[in-house]
């Protein structure tokens, strides 16, 4: 077993505190550049490349790093953790969602069962299903096919499987594999489900249901929501919902749905883009082969985060100068900038995949810590960002570490040449171009046109974003993300800082309230 | 005229230094609380309100930014800015944006034209404009009408544009003032064209190529790419081009366009939703009566920036105390939070508008400055953003001021009873509750389950989202970026960060690389 400690308990924790600070405009300006990025790269899964040259960091550095994933266990936890240790102190769960792709370890049994087996269990259930509904063995009321899937969900019921639908929706188009539109329905806002349903055609719309708990409030009113619409065109709901939940949910035996998959206690919200959860909508809209190479990706580069080298482990090298980064350079937020169109979304779905996981202030024994944790993750698109946002990473005030993603080839192979280069090619050099520029910056006499430097990112990046690549990418984040909270020492698999937001917003619709909160009432007519 | 005054030589920088900080939770818990909300508020324009009770400041600190706002003439800057002064330094250039939608001060003339009457003029032919492609009298090359309008831009061409028209799309189809649908085409990526064409009826489509310099490359290209699919389907491109752009531009006066719209230099690209920019696509998409609704918003929340007591003043207040938690309490960014789903793509446009208006480390005169300017700016709508990263706001170990927005009503006033309330409501509660849950916290024997609070929120207040409440909107958010960067003494209307990216980029297409940039340029298949 291993042992968890807090970060600045550590001897590497000093070590690094006191190592001397790379000046990255230096190291990256002429020939040492230039070997920094031949040498600074790890290999990924489905061909991608982590190259982090461009990042803060040195050989002494990087020795300090490696030490510090020695010091604090950091292999010996990921494998506690994908064999089923209880890593979810708070709510005395495991932590499966590697499991959902794949067999890293031993076998996991928990509740008499399985794990892996059930999970693919289930991914053969959705895929006998989706092949029912694209050929039209499942069908509405009139026999017709189903031409749309539409998810209601909210959180990572949301913005993980919104995001790789997003990701995936232009490639499936170009190589034959696009089956079904997907929309989503997500906030408690009405306009939210009354916009989607104006937009799609109800008739021919498949609902898929998704909440753990089966009683998440946001997606119980929309499915309401959706249930009435469909009753108003005189349609049973019936026969146009299947409900992804947990076997113990009350959605799990209900006649309100045509069938229902399962996850279970085990994946996380924010982790569950490769359970059932991300499975029921990709597979509908993408076929069930696409998403297994998805989780076929995702699997890969779960075994590449077992090599105890950080310097072989993409995740886990990405992990630590994260840490480096946010702890001893003091930098507190971090852009997330896919250059491709398709991962508009990607970010957002990191922005909670992270910021849900780690952004807490007590250890995983319910102790307070004494150093920063999780960062604010943001982003957009390249080369949109650099139209916006990027002044203030160019020449504002404060530092934040970048996180480039790219790929050589688009989706749709679709390209046109202006001025002797295709937009594709000017995509990717922008994107080579930021990295340089943001680390060696440049001198101008003109101090507003003086770019000081120094500014770290690193970068992704794959031959094309298909389904194995997106699994991978996917991966690499999670990945990263548990390596960190493994670091901070947090349980970074529970979220008690949701609860008090709907306890006191239940006292409200109680109208229980007093002083500011009933003052903030009366103003919001409630 | 006024005085250009570094932030730290102020008088009230010193003084604002060593005020009394001010415990949040325990004056928001209460009585004291109820009694904040009620005095801490201000009316803004179109029936909206600005509530700042939850910010981290009680008399004697408001106090000291009105002795601020005074000190750094903020009220004198924005009188000498809307008359007409040069207020962007670095280009030379008066900024004038305020002026597309009212007369606030004296006539402005520039190149011998009453620029009030210019962009009267340009407004009035893009209404007329609007209005023969309603009725049909310009219609496509087979004599149909145009059915959709797709907008070629980037930046301040789409970000501002696409959020607004997201913002009103559902209040026009509720209101029967939708004419027509709205897409944007942005990214260098060559996957943003095909994907937007692969969805559209390129026949029945009027686009909008917006562009100031008319050199802006990833514009250029894109049109490249829409008029290569226009051929390829038999149609004329000059035929379904229109050009937003500047009198001097190359686009002005081609044959490659129906017609061209004009706005000038004295209108930045973040600023420019309200001249013809966002005036064509939204007078096609609405109506022009629509796009004159949302400017008249917008003119009243300018006039009422004008007043010189902040407290009176929605704008100044909320920049004033922006100011204060950057450089005296010391948070590195601001969460954007609209409770209203319309409002998705507006924390993307805030993004833009505020990070490259002061994202800058040197004055108005080129030098440095030894305090901390504009903040990293994110944000996504409530209530999904409680389902994602708000477990950091609550519970991170740093804290991020909050911005919340929201509405009595929704838009399309569509709604269904859950448990004895509304969506509605429900949505609301959530806002209510969240402010205060934020402020107080909560304790808790068991410290995982603890809320520390003093989190800082203010939230804007509308009846509902419509044209005349988001022209307020935006007004406010601009003249509030505006007034943060008088205080801090910057230019907050040129981006010379963002030039080095495209120098840089232009090497990497030309094959003149070496050192890392040539290295990279490999990795990417350049």
């Amino acid at each position: 077993m291993s042992e968890w400690k807090n970060f600045d308990t550590l001897t590497s924790y000093k070590e690094l505190q006191n190592a001397k600070k790379v000046d990255l405009a230096t190291v990256m300006t002429g020939e040492n550049g230039a070997e920094r990025v031949k040498k600074y790269t790890i290999p990924m899964a489905a061909g991608m490349t982590f190259n982090y040259a461009a990042k803060q960091v040195d050989d002494e550095i990087i020795d300090l790093l490696v030490k510090l994933a020695k010091e604090a266990q950091l292999s010996e936890k990921y494998k506690e953790l994908y064999n089923g240790a209880v890593i979810n102190t708070g709510e005395k769960r495991m932590v499966l969602h590697q499991l959902t792709r794949g067999q890293l370890g031993d076998d996991v049994i928990a509740d008499g069962v399985n794990k892996r087996e059930f999970y693919i269990k289930e991914q053969k259930r959705i895929a006998e299903f989706s092949e029912k509904v694209h050929s039209g063995a499942i069908a509405n009321g009139a026999g017709e096919k189903f031409t749309t899937v539409c998810q209601i969900g909210i959180g990572g019921s949301d913005l993980g499987p919104r995001a790789m639908y997003l990701a995936l929706e232009g490639w499936a188009k170009k190589n034959n594999k696009f089956k079904m539109e997907a929309q989503f329905i997500s906030n408690v806002d009405p306009d939210d489900a009354t916009a989607v349903l104006d937009k799609i055609d109800v008739a021919h719309t498949l609902f898929i249901l998704v909440s753990k708990s089966g009683t998440t409030l946001e997606t119980l009113t929309n499915q309401s929501f959706v249930m009435d619409a469909l009753k108003k065109k005189g349609l049973d709901p019936a026969k146009h919902m299947i409900a992804v939940t947990s076997e113990t949910s009350p959605l799990a035996k209900s006649d309100d749905y045509l069938e229902a998959f399962f996850m279970d206690d085990y994946i996380g919200g924010r982790y569950s883009s490769t359970s059932g959860v991300g499975g029921a909508v990709l597979s509908l809209a993408f076929g069930a082969d696409v998403f297994a190479d998805f989780l076929d990706g995702a699997a890969r580069e779960d075994g590449l985060a077992k090599d105890e080298d950080p310097r072989k482990n993409p995740a886990l090298m990405d992990a630590l100068i994260g840490v480096y980064e946010r702890n001893f350079l003091g930098y507190p937020s971090t852009a997330v900038l896919p250059y491709s169109q398709a991962l508009s979304r990607f970010p957002a779905h990191l922005q909670q995949m992270d910021m849900e996981s780690n952004g807490k202030s007590v250890n995983r024994f319910g102790e307070p810590v004494n150093y920063v944790t999780g960062p604010v993750i943001f982003g957009e698109p390249g080369t949109n960002g650099q139209h916006s946002f990027y002044q203030l990473l160019h020449q504002g005030t404060d530092i934040i570490p970048l996180q480039f993603i790219a790929f050589k080839n688009s989706q749709w192979r679709n390209d046109v040449d202006i001025e002797g280069s295709g937009s594709q090619q000017k995509l990717n050099a922008n994107v080579a171009a930021q990295i340089v520029a943001f680390a060696c910056g440049k001198n101008d006499e003109n101090r507003n046109k003086e770019f000081k430097g120094g500014r770290p990112s690193s970068i992704i990046i794959g031959e094309e974003l298909d389904p194995k690549a997106l699994g991978a990418l996917l991966a690499h984040f999670e990945n990263k993300v548990m390596f960190q909270g493994f670091v901070w020492n947090l349980n970074s698999f529970d979220q008690e800082g949701v609860q008090l937001g709907k306890v006191l917003a239940k006292k409200v619709l109680a109208k229980e309230t007093d002083g500011a909160l009933a003052e903030y009432s009366k103003l919001l007519n409630i």
